[in-house]
């Protein structure tokens, strides 16, 4: 594969960045499983710094770092931008491409990804059913015996998305007594389980996601955000879900269109919100959204627990040390 | 079966008395259950007056009230003592014997009871694992992407008591890939699914739960509180828990010993504490365990859901009609 200083044209030295102090654990994780390896550098700088010290780094970590092609064409010594995680809506690919800039994800269904942003909505969905703020004010006004929640046990629930996440969402659906409709694109994928029909009693595609919310008393969001999806969850949509139904989102904010919700939160259609993604990250804590007693925001860490977060460390470490040596790349997925 | 009247020696009234302010939701649905039977009349007054009135009423709905000898020798015309769900601790049932007063449960496995209580566990459990409190600080202060949470992939849970709601909860781990653990008195009980074996990867007697402990990374209490259960999460089992371990209560808040957990929580060997059910209850809302960034506390409404309280509101009112027209119960286990 020749020598790597003369591939990377930069030395001995591969330099990674990461962009902005969110998601801290991501770059200490990394320089963590890099520690042996003196010849990887690993970097954090502020959002504002990123343009200014692109072109120095060889590999590029977006986070929520909007990647567009004014950073890029300053990125002169780049070879792979990447994800800590799945989402590249903030990227430029086809900047990159004309750039010669590899983009890439790390598959979730691996790195435990899917499965820890699995966890996270069920937690959020039980949330709402069973009224948090309410329950920590009772605990607070020495209150018992108060709210009386609702159980995921008897419901109908619809996921949005039957990816990665989605299929781990639907298997520990499964046990707690309900029904599950799934919507997804092309349903004859070879990504899905052999026992896919155990997990989803409906499938549809996306035009059926209006019918289906009509029968769901949960709607679970979990797709990715593209150009198609982006506030698929509209007045229409979230019209037409069930007065008294509730709604979570673990992919991403702008999946939601935030009037329809606000509105159906306010009339009381909905009856609660459950969201580890927002509209702007991070969100105002003081937005009227949020007033509401049944809507809760956890703050976008349904990947990230210790588990995806080392596996994934070891995916970008993995990255950075076969592009050092000018390896084979095994651990993440390229979109260009 | 003879004349209900005389039966009850009452005239045609059947009086119904609900001990207390608490759950304030079993007063209200059993009334509406019962709204079209005026001859039962439901009341619910104050703890401290319960002594005071207790001798006009035929039934007795305990919730938390003290029914200690001295009550029940009041209870002149009480024919039977029950729970709103399973828990009769509070109930002195050798002095009901001796009055000839039946107590009842109503069993959590068709009620909705079980069901409601292990959700409320997963609830429990995944709110600690992701660190409840530390998100809200986070989502306050503007952060993204912290604190790191953690997977319930991956990890051994020990569940003290296999009843009805110990079988929920594990039913509902299962698809989370977890190791379950299970201590019990009698695993030959005929109340056990014929499946058991599925949901339970090491099955022990009450003599196994330290070493038991010592594998688990989470212990889920669902036992009832007996003279042998009372302080069993004591320091030597606390100790006895791996470091870094998590513990969860969603039974009866005396099945732990306040000191143990206090001292496993100030020494960091316990990594949190998520607990629907407290050592007082109401609980303190200022009191010292609470300011422990990983402790949860749940105003004891694990079995508060809208599904188990109108079943459990039936039983009620069907006990209340049964004892009024002499009928056969159907919907309770008499203790006594």
């Amino acid at each position: 594969m020749g020598d790597p200083s003369e591939r990377n044209g930069h030395g001995a030295l591969t330099r990674v960045l990461f962009c902005g102090p969110y998601w801290p654990a991501s770059t200490n994780y990394t320089r963590e499983y890099l520690q042996d390896y003196p010849f990887i550098q690993v970097d954090e700088v502020g959002l504002e710094q990123v343009p200014d010290v692109i072109h120095s780094y060889h590999i590029c970590v977006v986070k929520n770092k909007r990647i567009d092609s004014d950073i890029i064409a300053k990125a002169t010594q780049m070879k792979i931008i990447m994800q800590y995680g799945v989402g590249l809506e903030g990227v430029d690919v086809n900047a990159a491409t004309e750039h010669k800039i590899k983009v890439a994800r790390i598959p979730g269904s691996t790195t435990g990804n899917a499965v820890s942003c699995a966890e996270m909505a069920i937690y959020l969905t039980l949330g709402i059913l069973r009224k948090q703020k309410e329950m920590d004010t009772a605990v607070n006004r020495k209150d018992l015996g108060v709210p009386v929640g609702d159980t995921l046990f008897g419901k109908t629930i619809l996921i949005l998305g039957f990816g990665a996440i989605g299929i781990e969402v639907a298997k520990r659906l499964r046990p707690f007594g309900v029904k599950i409709l799934a919507t997804k694109r092309n349903w004859s994928s070879d990504t899905l389980p052999s026992y896919v029909d155990e997990l989803v009693d409906k499938k549809g595609g996306p035009e059926d996601m209006y019918e289906f919310a009509g029968e769901a008393n949960i709607v679970i969001a979990c797709m990715t955000l593209t150009s198609e999806t982006i506030g698929i969850v509209d007045h229409k949509f979230v019209s037409s879900m069930k007065k008294g139904s509730y709604l979570v989102n673990i992919a991403r904010g702008r999946l939601l269109d935030y009037k329809a919700v606000f509105d159906h939160l306010e009339s009381g259609h909905l009856a609660g919100l459950g969201i580890d993604v927002a509209w702007m990250e991070p969100f105002d804590p003081e937005d009227p959204v949020l007033k509401f007693p049944n809507v809760i925001l956890t703050p976008h860490v349904a990947g990230v627990t210790e588990y995806s977060y080392r596996t994934m460390a070891k995916s970008v470490g993995d990255t950075a040390l076969q592009l050092h040596l000018g390896e084979a790349f095994t651990e993440v997925e390229f979109v260009n």
